[in-house]
């Protein structure tokens, strides 16, 4: 018999779990969107504080406008980014970090800080 | 004065700690091919155990034969993945996680858990 995929493609062995393998399922496009270079770097980022897209961009090196922009609508998609928008004069969008997004960054900063330790370690 | 970007790129307030946010630093390039969506799941997949290189191409759903040669070059080369072959008739070749690997492996499998709990509470 055919295994049965339900909707929304989430392949484990029980139907109701979430599956990151499976390529449909909803968890494998949200570590997608964490995972490509910029989101990481965007919620590394975010786990500081609170940034203007300015100064976002600024903080991650090499990031052009326009991946930035994609990068955080994505993470907003997905419920990590929170975007607002001040009315005061000039208005300013802010992000943030939401629940969820801050305990995926917390898990994303203790990742680059094995990375970056690995690197000092070999650098001596 | 022009500030003193060091050889390897890693351009910290203290020049020699890697920052992961300087375009030019080793954990830079390191943390982007782990970050790279296919690198994050094969090195969750060895987070099983060692595999063959296809049965791990099976255990990736979707990731061409190109890709994950491609992703375990990258991810062997930055000290995360040991490639064995073994000399027997007919001789193969087997993919696992080095120290450095494994701990990394292991944070990112925290990481897609906690992604795989946020979906499911969403579906429920």
């Amino acid at each position: 018999m055919a295994k049965e995929v339900p909707a929304d493609g989430c392949d484990g062995d029980d139907a109701m779990v979430a599956d990151v393998f499976a390529r449909d399922c909803a968890s494998r496009r949200i570590v997608e969107n964490i995972a490509g270079k910029w989101g990481i770097l965007a919620l590394a980022a975010l786990h500081e504080g609170a940034y203007r897209f300015n100064a976002l961009r600024r903080r991650v090196d090499g990031v052009s406008e326009k991946m930035l922009a994609q990068t955080l609508q994505a993470l907003e998609r997905d419920g990590l980014v929170r975007r607002e928008v001040y009315t005061t004069i000039p208005p300013h969008v802010e992000y943030s970090l939401t629940p969820f997004g801050a305990r995926v960054a917390a898990a994303i900063v203790d990742l680059i800080e094995m990375v970056e330790a690995e690197v000092n370690a070999n650098r001596r």
